[in-house]
């Protein structure tokens, strides 16, 4: 069986944002588990699903938050899982705040950033999906199959009149 | 006596630019004490070091960190004491990142953020004072003396030539 | 009794943004009065309230103000107690401005700045309560008692399905 | 005698970025006069100092500062003269700060804001006598053959080899 | 006589968000024009009405553009009268771009720039007058009157509650 | 004989930033003309040049001018002939005021921009050969032989160790 | 017959935003193709069509795209035609985004780029016309009608009232 | 034996930034390949390299570049192998272009972005092994020795004095 996806958002009103993810992780057929959990107000549950994460069967974190988004990071602080972080828009700054503050981590701490955006979530259910494929074959496959017909569509679409 | 100011700092390579914050609070008397902590590399010590801050006799916390600067506003989720945030200045981007992932945090949780740059820590320490000053009129009358000082050497200064 | 805050706010139509922040003080039970001065309209009043505020029981001055964002500084300059300020969203620059005129504050006057946006006046009253808290145990416990219970409710809420 | 310009900055570390401004006003013949004030450490100086200026014989204020930049806007508060404010180019974020502070005032208090850098306190004398000049025509003289010189020079100059 | 005010702006449909200035320099009952021409798609119209506005009777130019917003610049290249510019508020950038090309005049060439927004044209109409008081004393009563007015007006209206 | 391309900047000391522009053309053989005039200083003389660049011989008019860089488009408001601006790099803002000033031209007259930095100049001689290169089959070769030499080169060193 | 345009965008969801450019080049009486491919999700498409562009007739490529926008410097990666690149504004950003990564080209790739918003398409138009017309009378004629025609239509609007 | 680092830099200039990542991934002993070729300047060999990497034996590729950086965003377009981004800094910008253009990549095609500055290279390499190690034990074994050492020498470097 393959490793599953954990998905932790910073708050319940990031979920229609998050839909796009687990909707494409559920057209690859992964499993995951969807968490909300704080950086700031639940730290300590953070560390805890996180260092657990590996031993429970998961591949891959992908944490979203927004502002002063701290959620990937703190995950990244305490687990050898690769860690996925969507920078949520915010109605102030655009979503600059969420990108800067996820994108840029200190040395020996990566956070594998995607778009702030409607892009985001979606990407990183793919991106997730790269990860665990190159150690697992037919999870890989998927992702070639879906590259395959994502042009085919464009192409299909190609000319305009 | 009077409250202790703990003063955190993600790397070691910080302390000269926070040798401003060390220095005022001599100047004012204060007893303080400086860790080196990462809210990335020691996730556990962080909250350890600042969940225990109240009940060691500290009553304020600064925390100054760059880029992802998340030590401030981790720190801030596991403790009651106020938290004064220094956001480093960084080579690529100004320190527009620290800036913005220290003061945008989220609701609930805040962080008392002062000025990128060399103004920064030096503040940090007369912000620390001031409020611990609410309650201990002796340190408020540091900051009183202080402010009087400081008017009057721009006065004596003021005109040119 | 508990030291006061007062809260200052640069317009009238800035009280709708800033009701979230006198509800948090009326939930933690405290005293505030509000007032509405401008530092570019009203300098001298501003300056009369501002130093007069230590006299008059306040403990923290919380100032709300959008676009060149002096009022917090302005205040900040006369008085010894410490200074919150709230950057008000603005249309044309989302804020940006606000930020940047209330934190970059020079060396030797400090204002605690929280973030842009919903959390700003909220996490103000939740600073200002900090602050006093320092050197009272009481409100010190309302925070400790505020933040246990917004733990609380975010964990019980934290698993998704 | 034409109306006198009065010069403030927010520290004399001012004075060299400020040498360009006051050489113009050399060059055009304009007397004026230099202070020292701060708007954060000496705010009821500086309200006397603006309120005082137009009856000190001063036609117009030229304010420089850096960061949050609240010099300009603070004197305009208190004067019924044009207040032209040079936002100081700072070394963390090259003087966005210094000028959003300086430019985005709120209604009802201008401030005639140059640009950041070299060019900023020269064209604030050029401006400043620019402005005397409207009803001065011998000041104004001078900027008609002020403009006159600098084009012939830039043409005089204009075919390269 | 009171001299004139010359209001230029890049398209016709910069008029509603220039109304402010208009009623504002209505209400200080100043004579004004105003014009609609491009720096772009009439630039030799421009350059001729900005050379002649001080034979006919001006005493300030404002010009208000959005985008590489130019108009300022280009007129105050042929006038020695102040120029004001209004940088109007972009969909894309928020009037970053506006501002940024009006403000950042090389040496020689001031432009007197005032907010993005809505603050932004009724200053340029209070800072015009502010230019022609200096050498004409009843233009500068009525902004003495007008400040007072206003401080007034927020005074009264100072206490919430 | 092939179109000649004029090349106009703000300031002389933007010349050895044009080096590399100038430098190109030389090798590709084209014949050019160099004009230091300034947008704001010598507006005639601007409108003059390019509105008889095309009775002249040119096919292309590179301009490049920093800060609020009007140039560009002041010259593209008076010829058909396309006008590539170049951004120069500002010490206080990076040159994004240069950029947003060239870039964000109105409806009606382009400015064809390249980049900020080290980069722009040789590409606006390499753009300006493309344009002229349409229909210029001569020059368009040179283009041609240009891009599998670069690549040539890139391939010859693209395997590290 | 005069060259043709070939315009390329990165989504058909791009179509409205660009409608713009196909009205302009009608007006002008250009024939061109449109084209919906990827640079993401079509790479191999993308570098067939532009490097057979020059056989097939085009004398310049327009290119649209938001965010990480690559199209436009994929395409002129593959073709001695000058190429136009539409930086299309993003929800989150404004178009910063897409800005930054069309003009930002390295050297020896230029991207002619053109504005950001509503002016960009249609300038897009204008300026491939500039190009083809350096080696097509007819073409440039159409330019320089169009440009009289534009002028006179704002001087006839100039006088408000 | 594990799957192999193929790491692509936009110009050989690059190299001295990217060394942090070859010594960490020396220091993990993975195997590496280093290829220096261009999206825009070579984009064929850059579709045929990147097409080919999984089939040669390449688990994740590397891609650094700058500016209008479309390096890493081209690679993704042909490979079902994760992609991870680092922006490098830029003179002018800083590395906001490069960053920008790294990550806000369009629906369907993630790049996993890194820091722009000194630590993006060397955290790329830890982020790479992370995905190799989900499904290679002894990769991720590596993984948690390295953060266990990271952390301790922190701590045994925490206390100041």
């Amino acid at each position: 069986m393959s490793k599953k996806v954990l998905i932790v958002m910073g708050s319940r009103s990031d979920l229609p944002a998050m839909e796009g993810c687990m909707k494409q992780l559920d057209e690859f057929g992964m499993e995951y588990q969807v968490r909300v959990l704080s950086a700031h107000r639940t730290p300590e549950a953070v560390l805890k699903v996180s260092s657990e994460a590996k031993e429970n069967g998961f591949g891959v974190i992908i944490a979203a938050a927004g502002g002063a988004a701290h959620l990937a990071g703190v995950i990244a602080s305490s687990t050898p899982l690769p860690v996925i972080g969507i920078p949520i828009q915010t109605s102030a700054l655009g979503g600059m705040d969420s990108l800067l503050s996820t994108v840029q981590m200190p040395s020996g701490v990566p956070v594998a950033t995607v778009a702030i955006g409607k892009a985001g979530p979606k990407n990183a259910a793919i991106l997730a999906c790269q990860m665990i494929g190159i150690g697992d074959a037919a999870v890989q496959q998927k992702i070639i199959d879906f590259k395959k017909a994502q042009a085919e569509k464009v192409l299909a679409d190609s000319v305009v009149e």
